[in-house]
Parts: C-alpha cells; sequence; structure tokens
C-alpha cells in the first residue's frame, strides 16, 4: 500500500494505534456513494475508459452488498475502511481498480465521507428533535391551563401552567433545530476533489461530484479543504447544548416524581427497579439523558483540543475526530427517543401541582401589581407592603389570599377587600396575558402558532 | 431592597458571594438603554404618568453621564448594576424612581442587559474578524505565486503557493463570521416583559420595547427567556473554534519563525527578548494567541457546566454567566488585532520557503500522476513507481527533477524524458489549476471571487 | 530592557497582549521572597559582594513596603511584576540592581514565584476545608439520630440519619484534603537556579534557596523546572473536584430549602429575596456555589488545552496559566467559606425530614431482611415478597408496618406478626449497624474517629 | 428481576438506554471476584450455609470459565455484567443462587467491582510508564554529551545536550507516577458492605472483604461509597496530564521529523505512507499520541460534568462513568506503548542538531556571563553588550565565537579574546555545571541517581 519506499512492516503496537477500521467502517456507505460519484466523474471527463468505470461501479455495488450483507472482513494492516474497500475492489476487479483512486487521496476522500455522515447524523437530529416537539406541543394543549407552581431558585414564585412549561422546552428546541440547521447550511460543500492538499492537475469537474453528492458547491480551498473539522465540532456543539437542555428537563423529571414534589408519575415502562429496595420506582431513562450530556460535553472538548495548535494541512491527529462524534450522536439520537418517549407516556398529577402552586404565597406579586394599577402606589413600596403581607400570613398560618379585611388594613390601609380575589391562583395565572406569558389563553395562542410554524417547515 | 420580610442582614461571606456589581458594572449602558425603553413604553401604555417618565428619563441621563465619567461608587450592599442604577436614581429624583420596576423583574432585566451587550460582542467580533481577512487577502495577493512547502503530518507533501495556504485561513474565516452572524439572528428576541417568569398582568407593549432596542421580536415564552442563555453558549462557541483556527496560524508563525524553519522575519514591534539571553527574537504574541484560545474553550466549557441540570426558570447559577463572556470575548478581540497586526507586517522569506519546498521529493505525485496521464498506468501502479523514484533519487542523493534518462528508466521503462519537465516545484504547482486549487491563477481568481463577496456583504 | 536589539517598540496591540502586570501584580510578595533569596545566595557564594547585596536587600525591603501601603504605579512597558521591582530596584539603588538577576532568569524566576504561591494557596485552601470538616462534624452529631429519607434516584429507598448523610461529605473534604496535600508533597521542589532552560555556569547554591523558600529540595532537570506547570494543574484538579462535591451539597440545600421538600430553612442572612416576589426566600448562597464549581472546571481545561503539545522549553503561552488559578483559587475559597456558614446556620427540620422518610414503603428492604433471617427465604425471593407488600400496601393507601397479619399472610404465608416491629423507621436504621452503617451508633463512632483523627494531624 | 411490582416491561427504547451490558461486561472479572469474596464472607459469618457457598463459588467458577472462553450470551433485558452473572449462576445452581444477593445491592457492587478494575487500570498505567522511563534513560544515557540547540518559545535560546532534553521528559514521568500512586493509595478502600446507601442488619464481616479483595480497609460511610466516583476522576486527571506530557513530546517528534528540522528519522516500522504521495514519511504515531491527550481530556470532563450536582447517593447518570474510563485507558496504554517504542527506535541525526544548536547566536548567554565574572559587569550591563554583539554578528555574518578581538573591542573594550573559548556550543554546555543543568557531566549523574531510585521502587 505504501508503493516502493518501505522496507520493514509496522510493529505491532504501531499497527494497532494506526488502524482505524474498528471504527471507521460505519463510514462505508458514504465511501461507496462517494467514490461511485468520483469515478462517474472520471468517466465523464475522459480520465478513466467507460469500460473501467463500468467495472468500478460494478465493483462498488457488489462491496455495498457484501458489507450490508455482514461480510466485511476487517484486516488491520488495511488500515481504514477506504483500503479495506479499494483492497477488496482490486481482488474483484483487478488492474481497473488501480485507476479509481486517480485525482484524489485519502485526506479529501475522508473529508467527504465524513461529511456525507455528519450531514446524514444532522438530519436525524432534526428529525429527533421535530418528534420530541410534537409531544410536547400535545402534552401541552392538554394541560395548557393545569396550574402549577413557577419556581425561580426552585422557590415557589408565581403560578403558571404546565403548558406554558412545557412549551419553554419548546423554545429551547427551536434554537436547537435552528443551529442543527445553521450547521449543515455551513458544511455542505464538497471536498472533493482537493487531492492531498494542493489539488491535482486531471481535468476534473468538482462541480459535478459536489451536486452527485447533495452539496451546494465544492469547497473553496484545497489546503483548508483537508484540514478543516469545523462541520464536526459545529455539529458537536449543537448536539452538547441541546443535551444541555434535554438535562434540564431530565433534572425536571426527576424532581417532579420524588416523592416530596409528587407531581408526576412515571409509567412501568420508563422506570427501574431495585436490586435490594423492592419500594423502588426509579426514574433511571431520565438520569441517563441528564448523564449523557456530561459525555457529548466531553466529547465536544475533545475535538477542540485536537485542533488547537494543529498546523496545516491534514495530520493524523484528525483521526480522532471520529469517536467523539459517533459517541455524541447515538447518544444524542437516544436521548431524544427516550425524552419523546417519557413525556408522552408521563402522568402528570394536577392536584399535587396545585397544591404545591397555592403554598408560599406564591400571589404576592399579585398583591404588589394590585396596589400599583388599584392605588397608583410606586413598585418599589407596593412590594415592600406586600413584602409584609406575606410575614404576617406566615405568622397566622394563612394564605395570602384569606386574610381578612382587617388584617390587611393592618398591614397597610391602602388595602382593600377588593384585592383578595385577585391572590388566588387562577386570578394570578389568568392575568398574566402579556405577550409569552402563562395564561391559558396565551398557551393556547403559542401552541397554535407552534403548529402553523410547524406547518411551513419544507424539507428541512 | 427586599421588602419588609428579612430581619437580619446577610453575612459578610454571603455579601461577598452575592455582589456581582465587580463584575456586571460593564452592562451599564445597556441597563440604561433598556430601562429608558422600558420607561417610555410604560408612558405610552399608560402605566406610568407622563411626569414620571420624564423624570426617569431625564434621571437615567444623569445616571449615564456620571457613569461614563466614573463616578459609579460601587456598594456590595446593591449588589449588582441593577441596583445601583435604581438606588441612584431614587437618590435623584425621589419617589418615581419606585415606579421603573412596574411590570419587570431583575430577571428579564439582566436577560435583556446580557443580550444587548453580547449582541454588541457579536458585532465587534465581525468587524474584528473582517478586518484579519483583508489583511489576509492584502498578503495572499502578494504572494499568490510565492513558493512554498506543502505539509501535510508537518512533512513537505507537495509546493503549494503562500497565497493558497493564507487563504485556507481566510475560508476559516468565513466560516467563523457566519457562525457569529447566525448566533445574531437566533439570538435576537428581546425578552423584556417576560418579568420573573411568568409575564405580567400590566398592559404592556413589548412590540414597542423590542423594536426600541433592535431585536427582531419579543421572545415567545417567558419561563424560557429568564432561563436562556444559549446565545452566551452560542458566542463562545463560535470564539472558541474562531480561536482554535488563530491557534493553528499562531503555530505556523512559531514554526516559521524558528530558525530551522526560517521562513518568516517578525518585526520588531511583534518581538519579544529574553531577561537572559541577548540572542533571543520571540513571537510571544502569536504564543499568546494560541494560549488564549486554551483559555476561551474553558470558558465555553464553564457555561456548559454552568447549565447542565438546572430546573426552570431562573436560578442563581446563571449569574456566573458574565466572567466567562466577558473573559472570552476580551481575549479573542485582542487575539484578533494581535493577528492582523502580525500578518500584516510579517517578513516573509520566500528564498527559504522555495529552498524548503524542493527538498524532500515533493513533486513525487506529479511524477505518478504524469505516468496516469501520459503512459495510462493504473494511479495505484504509478504510486509505486515514483515510490522506487524516491528511494532511488535518496539513494543517489539526487532531486527527483535530476534524475538522468538512464536512472529513470531503471526504475520504470515507461519513463521517459518528457517527465522531468513536470517535476519542477513551479511546474508542480502551476499545474495544480483544478477548481480550488494552489496554482497562482486559481489562487488569484480566489482573491477576486472574495473581494467580490466582501463588496456584496450588506451591513453585518 | 531587551538589551541593544530591537530598532522599534513594540505596538500597542503587542503591548496590550504581551503585558501581564495587571494580572501577575499579585505575585508580589512571592517575587520579593524569592529575589531576597536569590541575592542572599549570590552573597554567600561570593558572586556578589557583600555591600551589593545589603543594598539589594534593603532596596527590595522597601519596595516591599511600598506595594504594601498601595504605592505600586502599573506600567504596560514594564510587562510585569518582576521587570516592575527589578525597574524600582534600580531606581532605588542604581547600578547594584543589575546584579540581582545574575544566575537567574525570568523563566526560573516565574516558576518559583508561581509555585510559593500556588503553595500558598494549598496552605489556605486546606484551612479552608478544615473549617467546613469541622463544621460537618458538629451538626452530624446534633442530628446523629435525626431521620430522614435516603434517595437514591431521589426516589426514597430506605431511611438514613441526618448525620450519616452530613459524614458523607465529611468523607469527600477528607479526600480532597488528601488530594491538596499529595498535590503540595509532589510540587515542592525549587526551580530556581535553572535560568532561562539549561542551568548556569555560575557557582550557585541551589540547596541554600530551596530551603530558604521552604523547598524540600532544588528540581532536578532545569529544562523540565521552566517548561512545568503540572502543579498548576493538580491544583486546579483538587479544586475542581472538591468544588463538584459541594455542588452535590449545594444542590441539596436547593432542594431541601423547596417548598416541596421544607427539609431546612435557611436564615435571613444566608437568603435573598427578589426585586419583584415578595414571597421569595432564596438560596442563592447554594446556588452560587454550585455555578462556581462549572468555572473551577472550566479553569481546569483551560490549563490542560494550554500545555496540549507545548514543545519544551518555556513558552509565553504559559503565561497564561495564571488567571485560571487565581479565579478558581478565588472562588473555591469562598465557595468553602460560604458552606461552612450556611452549614453551621441552617435549620433543619426533622418534623419533615421524619415524615418524607416514613413515606414511600421505605422499609421494604427490611421486610426482605427480614424473611432471609427469620425463615431462612433466599433474597430474591425475598424481594420478590416484599414487593408484593409494598403493592399491597399502595393498594389500600397503608404503610408497610400497619398491614394487618391477615393482610400479610395474604402476600406470603412466612410473614407473621414479628416483622412488623422491624417495619419503622426508627427500627430500620437502628438496625443498620454494619461498619459505616446509618445506625445512630455508628454515626456517633464515627464521629468520636473523625475528631480522633484530626487531633492526631500535625501541622498540613 | 424488579420483584412484583411493575405490570408492564420497559419500552424498547427504555430498554435501550438503560442496558449497559455491551460496556460493562468488562467488568466480568471483578464481579466475579468480588462475588466469591462476599459469599465467603457470608458463609464464614454464617449467613448462607456452608453447602450453599459451596455451590455459589463453583457456580462463579464455572461461569468465569464461560465468560474467559467467549460465552457469555449479553441480553438487554439483563441489563447489566452483575444480573447477567447472577441470572447465569441460578441456571447453574438454582435456589442457592438466590442467596448471593443477600447484605449488598447493586450499588456497593458495582462501586467495588469498578474501583478493582481502576485499580487494575493504575497497576499497568504505572508498569507502561516505567517501561516509558527506562527507555528515555537509555537513549539519554547514549546521549549524554550530544549537543542539539535548547529551545524557547521555539527559538534557539542555548545549546544544551539531548540526554538533558529526555531528561525533562522523565521528570515528568516521575510526577505522573507519583500521581497515579496516590490516586491508589486514596481509592483503595471497600464500599462492598454499603448496600444500597445505608449499610445493613446482616452481621457482616467487611473486614474481611476488603482483604480477601486486596483494599487496606473498608470505606467508612455507606451513604459516600455508593456515590463516590472520585477514584475514576482521579484516574482520569493523571490519565490525562500525563497524556499532555506525551502530547508534548510527540509534538517534538513530529517537528524533529519535519525536513527543515531533520533532527530525527523515524524507522519504517514507526512510519506512515501517504495514499498519494509517494514521497511522505509520516510520523503517524506521533501524531495519534498528540490526538489521543484529546481525547483523554474530553473523558476527564466527561466525568467532571457528570457528577455536578448529584444529590447523594447514587443516581442513574453515575453509570455513565465506565465508557470515559475505559476509552481514556486503552488510549492512555497505546500511548505509553507507541511512545516507548518510537523512542526506543528513533534514529537521532546528531549532526543536523550541532548545526542548529550553533546558529542563532545561542551562546550570547556565556558572553554575558563572562563579562559578569571576568570584568565584575552588572548582569544587566553585561546582557545589553551582548545584544550588541549578537547584533553586530548578525550584521557580519559571522558567530559570535568568530568575531575579531577588533571587532569585540568595538562592541565593548571590556570584552578581551579570553571570551571566545567560552563561546562554543561545546563550552557553553560543558559550562552549565549547576544542580539540574545541562552540563554532561550533571546529566550522568541525574542517569545514575534516577537508576539508583528505581532500583529502590518496591512494588509500585
Amino acid at each position: 500500500m505504501w508503493g516502493g519506499r518501505f522496507e520493514g512492516g509496522p510493529a505491532a503496537v504501531m499497527r494497532a494505534i494506526n488502524a482505524s477500521i474498528a471504527i471507521d467502517k460505519r463510514l462505508w456507505r458514504e465511501d461507496i456513494a462517494a467514490s461511485r460519484a468520483h469515478v462517474a466523474m472520471l468517466g465523464a471527463q475522459g480520465i478513466v475508459s467507460p469500460a473501467d468505470v463500468a467495472a468500478i461501479d460494478a465493483g462498488l455495488t457488489t462491496i455495498a452488498e457484501e458489507i450490508a450483507g455482514g461480510k466485511l472482513v476487517e484486516d488491520e494492516a488495511l488500515e481504514d475502511i477506504h483500503m479495506h474497500i479499494e483492497h477488496r475492489l482490486s481482488q474483484l476487479i483487478g488492474e481497473p481498480a488501480g485507476r479509481l483512486h486517480t485525482a484524489r487521496s485519502r485526506n479529501d476522500q475522508v473529508a467527504t465521507d465524513f461529511k456525507l455522515f455528519v450531514r446524514g447524523c444532522i438530519d436525524e437530529t432534526i428529525a429527533g428533535i421535530d418528534a420530541l416537539e410534537a409531544v410536547l406541543l400535545d402534552r401541552a394543549e392538554e394541560h395548557c391551563a393545569t396550574i402549577m407552581p413557577g419556581f425561580t431558585h426552585l422557590q415557589s414564585g408565581q403560578p403558571v401552567t404546565l403548558g406554558h412549561h412545557l412549551l419553554a422546552y419548546r423554545e429551547m428546541l427551536v434554537r436547537d433545530r435552528s443551529r442543527f440547521a445553521d450547521a449543515r447550511a455551513r458544511m455542505n460543500e464538497c471536498p472533493l476533489g482537493s487531492a492531498a492538499l494542493a489539488g491535482t492537475g486531471f481535468p476534473i469537474d468538482r462541480d459535478a461530484t459536489s451536486a452527485a453528492l447533495g452539496f451546494d458547491r465544492p469547497s473553496a480551498n484545497s489546503l483548508d479543504s483537508v484540514s478543516d473539522r469545523d462541520f464536526v465540532v459545529d455539529y458537536l456543539h449543537a448536539a452538547a447544548l441541546a443535551a444541555i437542555h434535554l438535562s434540564r428537563l431530565a433534572e425536571e423529571i426527576v424532581l417532579w416524581a420524588s416523592q416530596p414534589f409528587g407531581f408526576v408519575r412515571l409509567p412501568d415502562a420508563w422506570s427501574s427497579g431495585s436490586s435490594i429496595m423492592p419500594n423502588k420506582r426509579n426514574p433511571d431513562a431520565a438520569e441517563l439523558v441528564r448523564g449523557h450530556s456530561a459525555r457529548i460535553v466531553g466529547d465536544l472538548v475533545a475535538l477542540l483540543v485536537l485542533l488547537k495548535g494543529l498546523p496545516l494541512a491534514y495530520a493524523k491527529d484528525l483521526q480522532d475526530d471520529k469517536p467523539p462524534l459517533f459517541d455524541a450522536h447515538d447518544l444524542f439520537a437516544l436521548s431524544l427517543a427516550a425524552m419523546a418517549g417519557m413525556i408522552a407516556e408521563i402522568d402528570f398529577v394536577p392536584a399535587r401541582m396545585r397544591a404545591a402552586a397555592a403554598a408560599g404565597h406564591a400571589t404576592a406579586t399579585d398583591l404588589a401589581d394590585w396596589l400599583v394599577s388599584a392605588a397608583q402606589v410606586p413598585f418599589r413600596d407596593a412590594h415592600h407592603v406586600a413584602g409584609r403581607a406575606v410575614a404576617a400570613a406566615e405568622r397566622s398560618g394563612k394564605s395570602l389570599d384569606s386574610l381578612s379585611l382587617e388584617e390587611l388594613r393592618a398591614i397597610d390601609p391602602r388595602l382593600d377587600a377588593g384585592v383578595s380575589e385577585h391572590l388566588s391562583v387562577e386570578a394570578s395565572v389568568a392575568a398574566r396575558t402579556s405577550a409569552g406569558g402563562t395564561s391559558p389563553a396565551r398557551v393556547s395562542e403559542a401552541i397554535a402558532a407552534a403548529r402553523t410554524a410547524i406547518a411551513g417547515r419544507k424539507g428541512r
């Protein structure tokens, strides 16, 4: 494979560290697709004869069938999937196989294959995001008026609706989706034809191979093309941040499923038991989604560190780009699917949620706002009055909306009986009608708007 | 400040860990701008009287002048820049100051301020990228035919042109620029009016504040709005990857400036000496650019870890979003400026570059390609023949293009005298005319295309 | 400063990126201490005259007083603290100042200064850990028999004691302490005398300077000495992992302080309010401790990335070692202090804890264990029976220990009335007497053992 | 497996995300060893009958043989290696298999297994470090007087010896070794007997199982024992920093093997060729070692993020501790072996090294030092004079030691003919006799001291 120059063979350790077939065999579909596009172009340009093109194409088709049928024989001496396929091709068709690598190098070949693979990952991921989005919208619609405590600092702050809470995650997914879409648009340039690093003197047609492989255009600079792994980093960034979003939702599922919260009950299909404690119903899938976010962050870091300080052009360090990408993609695909399944089937417990929302004097803001609106009190002063009302309610063990007129007047003479009707959790939620607010009406509108936006998406 | 509820004051350690004024004072311009937009809207909606609006606006203008004049008095008891400004406002205008915080919370206030700040960082960064791009294009134009070795694995592979090499970095910058632009488009939604987490019952006009502050639209979900720090992560990702790109160029400057390479000489203005070794001319700025990339990666990691597993909505952890952003922005802005300065003023040494390009039998690929084109040898065989030619040249201490016809024939009878003219570095480079290739003609075209693209950019 | 070789001055950007005085001025004490040790040795070895030694030492003493008094004038042209001090020395004492730098370089000087600083950080950190450990032991002693739910997967698993739970964190701190102590022992070798990278020809006495500065011995290899930043990474690793431990405790405080848990009440001194919601009592300090762990992880990453791929010996990238260390140390010191304060003053609410421990059938394991011990049922079968008991209790809305004999027999005939007395949370906890177990007796023993171990610590 | 409580089965996605058998089967040896120790103890304590103990032990022995023989049948429904083994045991021996899990839980079981595994990794790693250390010492001995340029900032600074340079890496390895040894000592406490989280009521003997499994003592707190993954983080930290050290050596190999440096020639066994460029001899193994450091840093980050913010005790997130550890260990073991192989067989090219050392006026420091010693010039002044000498030599195209007396006097009248003999690279190196310095005599002493230290190591 190395031509006539090397006398000794690689040491065993060298072979072990150098071989990547166990990893990059996953690129076989992309490698064959790119080779077929390449040889078709070589034929169209008259660089390889029609007969040889036909032989190579038929051979590649056969190899694809063989690998799909589980017949790839891994051999570390052949290093990587590219050499495995070319070697098998020469077994199948003999001498013409040697013409396939005309006007290309493994450097542009692997960049092309891996871009095709990552592009496929992006498309799969967007489909997974869309599926989770659909589940969130359905559950949000079902619960657009279900009241739960809205927490900040995990302290009960103001009552909100469960539908509104679920839609917050939908917003994150919308950003995640656009991040993947942006990454796809940015990376969709074809490196094939960059050859080793300098381009080639053969009269190739890069527009043809680019179009055949679904790229928007050929890449603009051959040195950059073989050195660039931005597309991997962009994928990993999008996956890491999206996984962090899922870790937040997972954390909430874990919290909500705990006995003190009791906001949800996970169905059996999404729970695990204990090998020792018969009473357990563990939210394992949510915890694993949360855990997977950590590994995906680690994968992103690996790629950034990998690239740091590398001079141009290709360096073998870049071979380590694949394990983190494969790992992150598999973990994130599973996380999306698990989260969609859990959210679809989780049992919400509205009674527990409402009870928690009513505790903690969560409508104190409404009292302050009433003072501003009804009595023209500056908000800062109103906030102070409401604070004293909370302290009074705490002392007497009452809820804010059950303080008597006498008690209210003792706190501040500007309070009157009219305020109480504003202090139930239902009134509080219904009042929050500002754009993007938590009132059921706003939540319903938001769901409708989301469905319209989804219907308007074309293709990706 | 906390209303009437707390009896004790915060402990000293609590005050130290809780206060953020030393950090977030950097947001003062944005805080005042957002407050002015907010109070104008409150006035337009009839929530605050015209007189109070005028008083508040005048007070904020005065405060802006004071802070610009260095008159901010930091007080940890006032915690953050938002409280400093509101407190000063109440000193200046009294009771109406208490009406400014109507229908908003620090949660949406800080999200708005920080978005404005990050948006400004993006705009500055894009300007810095454009400046470096311009320098790269100028130097590439100057050296579109200067020959240097093209390395892979830091081994001399094929000769390339310096202009082509510099343009590879321009390609990275183009992607960096689009990454920042995408981040800007994704984040440009206004959180103001989300209040604490649930929206508000006051009849606010979020479209008005959004437009006044240059956002594309109000954000869609109040819970998400106060919990979202995606815009910080997107900025840090774009900065980290761009900084990694600069680390690669910095590495090359360090290499090229070393005595064994000698491809460049750094001017005095960009060199440092040694406190002990009088002979040194150190590429400190390049090393610092490389080093800064590490810290920016650390900043990105900090934000991802920060967000992991946080339940909705706002949590105080989010206060730790600012130091990494400020750090990364300052380091990256300096890195861009330093790199532009170095590239603009660096002295390239073409003679050393050409000599290195000619060493190492870097035109062996041309020999193989010639066999394919002139003698219809399959590339794999041609590659083998070329390998033997390299071995022969090494043994005889000659360059490939000075092997005699007899020597060539001894290697393979299909080689003839015609091949030698293809084996000079000039011929090799000139031949690589495929799209994106290294030939001077292609480089000149690429520069022209870049200038056209730049001229077509509107605004950002 | 650069000797006679440079004609041009550094560009403004170069000056900005190159100057480190704003950062490394924090090393002034260490720089002066190391310089005094160095010049004393130069005098003892006859390399510098007694008179010059005296002048230099007096000058350095004066400078220390000046800087302590706030009189350091920062000047970017003087780059760093080392040059500031030497420059000031030459102003104060003239020509002899030029002899201080004999037989050393900034490379070994900065390595020595920074090691001294980091060593000081370790000592401070260990003291902070010890303080938190003391608080944990006191609170654990107070609550060695307080019953709370023991969670796995945040599901109630088995009842445990609060003292036992707090001691789990004490175990983490013991490991953290040993990690810092190991780092200290490993790094305590003096680089001074390594000069630029190769050592020196002056007849210096490295044992003398090493001893004078409290090091265990001189470092063994001059090239390594100026390139090594392991001590920074070791510190950051120890701080990051310890901060992660604190993040777990902080998470628990946040959980426990939430209304649904209600296991603790944070005193006013450790709570914050809301600018909008008068009802809030936010655990800000705990959240900030959790958040700070993220930034410390980022600092660790920065250092690892910084060092990746740097050839020997010193490179200017290493100047970026200080900001992450300073940041991490400050954040972690504050985190330790805040956590000690919170744990010392937090109000535990035993009634809520016990009620939660009794919910969720948390003594189901005791039922299974009873079947194994009293009826020789294999554990796997016993676990199955206990599972059916939990299901039965859930159906009938009873707790496990209130199931009637009839109900028990219906589940499994091997169950008899004797089992019930084992199924209270008190009985469950009391039974767990295995070494390291949660029974109050074991907890008391563990506290006593800890106090003995602490009393036996000498010095660090 | 989950007892009698669940009616539905896990969904397919749940099964996929929850099953860990594909990963944790690697722990089978440790799982069987720990189970054998556990059941032996249960027998000795009278908790399980001798006959059942014998049956269980024989069954486990059979299973070990089966798995060693490749007969493990993976079944996702059995989740993990622990369940696979217990399930197989019940197939083999029936009812007594159900007694093995008495007084333990998967939580302490997996902690014990994984600690045993990581301890084994540490021992293997230390052996790998020792092997590389031996190679470095051999090559250093061979080259204790071979002169090469000593670089700072990759600029030629002062001449050093190659032996000295190699010993710098030996120093890093000594620290790496101690870091692994410290981690081993800190983690060697046995969690077995901690049960689910609270300990157990069975009269177990934790000292017995701890001793049987080679631990120093039982762990002190059951809650901590099942939640602790410090030992994984410590391993990953030690591996990451050691891998970063190897990345520095790898970077140097890549640099040295480049044509401009030419300091080394990699033998065929450690080189790769190109699929397109017949002239290439690529240092792939060195690049992969450098690349692997990035992935190991990513693995460390993954673990830290994983643990952040987890409440006690065990959470399923912790299942994600294994892939990063396995990945890092495999990569680092291969990196150590590859580096030992490369360093053992690399051909150094002393002539190229010496020539590079003599270029760049690298003895200017010697000139300055001579002025200090011979003419009592303050070092700062001497440094200035030497700088002018470098400038003069550059102008006249001479080396420093070939400047004529006249030229020297023109620079500074205090220079005389005696200085020249100090300015050869051999004289410069020989003069650096300070402790830890680069002179051949010091290098030989350092090697001897290292060999003595190695001989004195007992066991680990």
